[in-house]
C-alpha cells in the first residue's frame, strides 16, 4: 500500500466530513493498494477509515493475495458477497464510490439500515488529481509513444482503406511498441462520420476530400494517454482549411489559459470563446477536457460548470472541435500538465 | 424498439411487483431500443413503466435521435443529468438497473425522498435469459467464426512466443474476419499462470511442457461468443494428461445435463461431481458456468446457489476447471443453448 496516497485520501476525507468510504474503481484500488484487479461483475472493494484502518473485500478468484499489507477479506461465487463487507461498516454516513454497481449499494442499505450512503468518491478523486512525480513520468512515457502510435497510423491512410483498419493497426502498433495497449477503442472518423464526436469506427473507406479524425490513446504500465489529431486526405476546401485553423487557435487559446490558480471553467472559455467569436459556437458540443490519469477520463473536467482552479500536477486534456452535421468534423486534442509557472503539454513531441 | 420484448418486461415487472424501472446496462437499453450507446461515465436511462410509457434520456453526445419511437431527453455536459429524469419517476419503489453507477442512484434519493430504489434488473434479465431464434442464429455464427479464430491462434502457438503476441492475434484474426473485435480480453496463459483462473496474459514466453489456457470470445452484430481451450505444448506429463481428462469428463458430464426442466445448480453439481470424485474438487474454484448474450457475463450463473432452472432458449457456458498452484491449468468451456428435447453445443463445429 502507499501511505503517503492513504495519508491524502484520509485527510480528503476529513475536509468532507467522511469518516469512512467505500472505494471500488480499480484504478483507485490500484492507486493505493498497488493491486489491479477488475472484478467485472464481481464485487471490489476496499473499506478506507478515518483511523487509518484499510481492509479490501474480493472474489477469491481475484487472486488479492499478493498485497500483503492490507487485510483482505475473500469470498467465493456461492457468498452472498455484500455480506462479508457489511459488519465492518460503522453506522451513519458511509462515503460510496462513484462507479459502485447499484446493486451492491441497495443490497448493504437493506442489511444495514442504520448506514446513510452518501456520494464518496471527492477525497479519492481529489488525491488522484494532482499527479506526483512518478506519475508524471510515466504520463510523459504514455503520450510521447501515443504520439508515435499515431503518427504511424496517419501514415497509413490510403484511398478505400477503412475506419476499423485503421483502429486495428493502431491497437497492433501499440502492442508492438510495448504498450499494455489502447486506453480506450480508438476513434477513427472519415468524412461525415467525423460530425459525430462518438462515432463508433465502421467498414466506411477512405475517400479523396474527405476530413480523417484519430482520436487515440494507449496504457503505459496503468497510465493512460489520448491525444486526438486530424487531417486531411485530398486537398481540403475553404471551410474544412477554416474550420481547421479556428480549432486549432481554440486549442491554442486553452492551452495559452492552462496555468495555476486559473479555474478550469476559464479554460474552457479561453477555447470556447475562439469558436464562438468566429461563428461557431452551436457546433463545438462537449466540454473542452477531461483528467487523465489510471483512468482515460476522471475528475476533474475542464467544462463551464467546473468549480476547480488549475494546480500543478494535474493533467487533463483540451480538446475543442467543431461538428458539422453531414459534413465533417474537426477535433484537436492535447494533454496538459500544469507546472509551477505554466503548463507543459505531454503530446508535443519533438 | 421491440414492442415484443417490452411486453416481456413489463410482464415480468409485474410478477415482481414493481410498477417502474430505470433500465441503464447498454446492452439491455439495445434489446429494448435497438440503438447502442457506450455512455462512458455518462449517464444512460430507459424509465420503462408498466403503463406501457418509456422514456430515453442521454446526453446531447450520444446521437440517439435516430430512435424516433421512444421519447428522448437529452443533457448536455454542462446539466445536472440526474435532474432531467427525476421528476419523471413515480412515487413508491423503483426498480434500479444493477450496474446503475452509484452516485446518480444518489443524486435521485437526494432529489426525490418519496421514491424508494429496490434491485431492479429481474424483468430485463429474465427477458434477456430467453434467446429468440434471432438472437440464437447471431450467437451460432459468434461461436463459429470463435471457434475459426481459437484453432488458428492454437496453431500459431511457438516455442518463445509470448502470451500477448498470441492475445494480439486473436484480436487481429477476429478482426480481419469481419467480427467487431473480442468480447473480452483474451485471457491467454502458459504453464504456472494458468493456475490463476484470472491471469492477465503478460511477456511469459512459451516453453516445452507448458500447459496453455486459451479463453476467447468475439462479438458477432453485439452477440457474444466465449470458450476455453487446453492444449499441451510438448508432450504431457501422466498429470498433466490426467488432469485434462477429468476436466474434460466434468464438461461433458455438465453438458449431458443440460435439457429443459433441469435445475442449473444439478448441472454445476454434474461437472462438478466428476472433479470431486477424482480428488481434485478444491481445485475447481469457480461456478461451473454464466448467462451469455449481449454480454460477455449474463443472467444467470450456472452454480451452486443458482435458483434457475434450465428452459429453451437459454444459452450459458459449461466450463469446469483444474487449477494447480505454481503447476498448471485446465480449464474446458463450450457454449450451449437449451433446445425443446436438451441442448444445442454452439462451440462444437464439424
Amino acid at each position: 500500500m502507499n501511505i503517503e496516497r492513504i495519508n491524502r485520501v484520509i485527510e480528503n476525507m476529513r475536509a468532507c466530513g467522511l469518516r469512512q468510504i467505500i472505494v471500488c474503481a480499480p484504478a483507485s484500488v490500484y492507486y493505493l493498494s498497488g493491486a489491479w484487479c477488475e472484478p467485472f461483475e464481481r464485487m471490489l472493494a476496499l473499506l478506507v477509515k478515518d483511523d487509518g484502518t484499510l481492509k479490501l473485500y474480493g472474489n477469491r478468484l481475484f487472486a488479492l493475495r499478493g498485497v500483503t499489507d492490507i487485510p483482505l477479506v475473500e469470498y467465493e461465487d456461492t457468498d452472498d458477497c455484500v455480506a462479508v463487507l457489511a459488519p465492518d461498516v460503522w453506522p451513519g454516513a458511509i462515503g460510496i464510490d462513484k462507479t459502485w454497481p447499484s446493486h451492491f449499494l441497495i443490497r448493504l442499505m437493506e442489511m444495514r439500515p442504520d448506514v446513510t450512503p452518501v456520494l464518496g468518491s471527492q477525497p479519492i478523486d481529489d488525491a488522484r488529481m494532482i499527479k506526483d512525480e512518478q506519475e508524471l513520468e510515466l504520463m510523459r512515457i504514455s503520450s510521447r509513444m501515443n504520439v508515435e502510435v499515431c503518427t504511424r497510423i496517419g501514415e497509413a491512410l490510403h484511398e478505400g482503406v477503412t475506419e476499423k483498419e485503421i483502429q486495428a493497426l493502431y491497437n497492433q502498433i501499440a502492442l508492438e511498441l510495448g504498450s499494455e495497449g489502447p486506453s480506450f477503442t480508438p476513434l477513427i472518423c472519415f468524412g461525415p462520420n467525423g460530425a459525430e464526436p462518438h462515432h463508433d469506427s465502421d467498414g466506411t473507406r477512405l475517400k479523396r476530400g474527405d476530413t480523417v479524425i484519430m482520436d487515440v490513446g494507449l496504457l503505459w504500465k496503468h497510465y493512460c494517454s489520448d491525444m486526438t489529431r486530424t487531417v486531411h486526405f485530398g486537398p481540403a476546401t475553404d471551410e474544412q482549411k477554416r474550420v481547421h485553423e479556428i480549432v486549432t487557435a481554440a486549442n491554442r487559446a486553452g492551452i495559452a489559459a492552462c496555468r495555476p490558480g486559473v479555474p478550469m471553467k476559464d479554460i474552457d472559455r479561453a477555447a470556447r470563446k475562439v469558436i464562438e467569436d468566429a461563428g461557431y459556437g452551436e457546433y463545438f458540443t462537449h466540454r473542452t477536457g477531461h483528467g487523465i490519469g489510471l483512468d482515460e477520463h476522471e475528475f476533474p473536467d475542464c467544462s463551464a460548470v467546473s468549480g476547480i482552479v488549475a494546480r500543478p500536477g494535474m493533467i487533463f486534456s483540451v480538446e475543442p472541435g467543431i461538428y458539422l452535421p453531414g459534413k465533417f468534423g474537426v477535433r484537436v486534442e492535447d494533454l496538459v500538465a500544469i507546472t509551477e509557472d505554466g503548463c507543459e503539454v505531454l503530446t508535443w513531441v519533438d
